[in-house]
């Protein structure tokens, strides 16, 4: 029996959706609530995904894991230890998680990465933090080019902290 | 004595921090739940404040009620009926409350209204309605010209229907 490979995301955001100051900047704004429960959460994991950026900026590319980095800047895929860097326009994803036998996949970000999976029908499940906090300003959690209603439901919500960081799981639905 | 006059916000956005689809789009997406909430929260208060682009696609307009609609198309306060358009950067917004008597103000956006009052350190308190949706794409829910770190505290936590519209309540603490 075959199981159906699983892809989970994790964010986290401000009130007003925001996920960092710009593209160089890291998420070491978030609470250590979170990060405990982010960090747990992903040693579970067969492989996590992430974008260039995100792999540059967050303490990500200091983990030894399996992980993906995705990136426009090679066109054949490439492995150096534990990291393959892969380009999706030359590469698909979905056959090489499957050729890696991955069954738990977490997608870690940024945006477009983010974008990418939902816009594929991949992101089943999505961990959302939402801290206290309003910026304004800032990278966005999703980023796509055209306004697309994607539906979700609400499984869970919980409160990390007295100040109110939560978190919230949501399931895609269609 | 005197009591301090109350501006609280309400914005109804997207899991993603998205409030619409455009300046040119209403917020007809949101839940019967929500729209229900926010009726009778209005109710109570002495003024709703907008701005222009909100004033014309949202169903406020049809609504009879003490309004103030912010203009950067006049110079000169106006008063049409119960509503009253101005130009902050030609009239005190504050200045013209205290002299309505008003002691309960709403704002209702859209970002740059919202922004405007977190600027001046006026919005006290916020309830954010989150959708079950994704929209990757859009209005955000605030748009500032810097990333500015505003605290809030969450006072309140409420599930309004079986999908999982979450009704937050947070107040502003610095």
């Amino acid at each position: 029996m075959k199981e159906k490979i699983k892809y989970i995301a994790y964010v986290a955001s401000s009130i007003d959706g925001r996920i960092a100051k710009n593209g160089q900047s890291g998420t070491d704004w978030t609470s250590k609530e979170d990060w405990n429960f982010f960090q747990k959460s992903i040693s579970k994991f067969d492989v996590v995904i992430v974008g260039h950026n995100t792999y540059k900026v967050s303490q990500i590319h200091l983990q030894k894991r399996n992980m993906i980095v995705f990136t426009t800047k090679i066109k054949k895929l490439i492995t150096v230890g534990t990291v393959t860097f892969l380009n999706v326009k030359y590469s698909n994803i979905f056959d090489f998680i499957k050729k890696m036998n991955y069954a738990k996949v977490a997608i870690l970000g940024g945006p477009k990465i983010y974008n990418f999976f939902l816009q594929n029908k991949m992101l089943q499940e999505l961990f959302v933090t939402i801290e206290p906090y309003i910026f304004t300003y800032g990278v966005p959690m999703f980023s796509g080019d055209k306004f697309v209603k994607y539906n979700f439901v609400l499984k869970s919500i919980k409160k990390l902290n007295k100040r109110g960081t939560l978190l919230l799981r949501y399931k895609y639905e269609s």
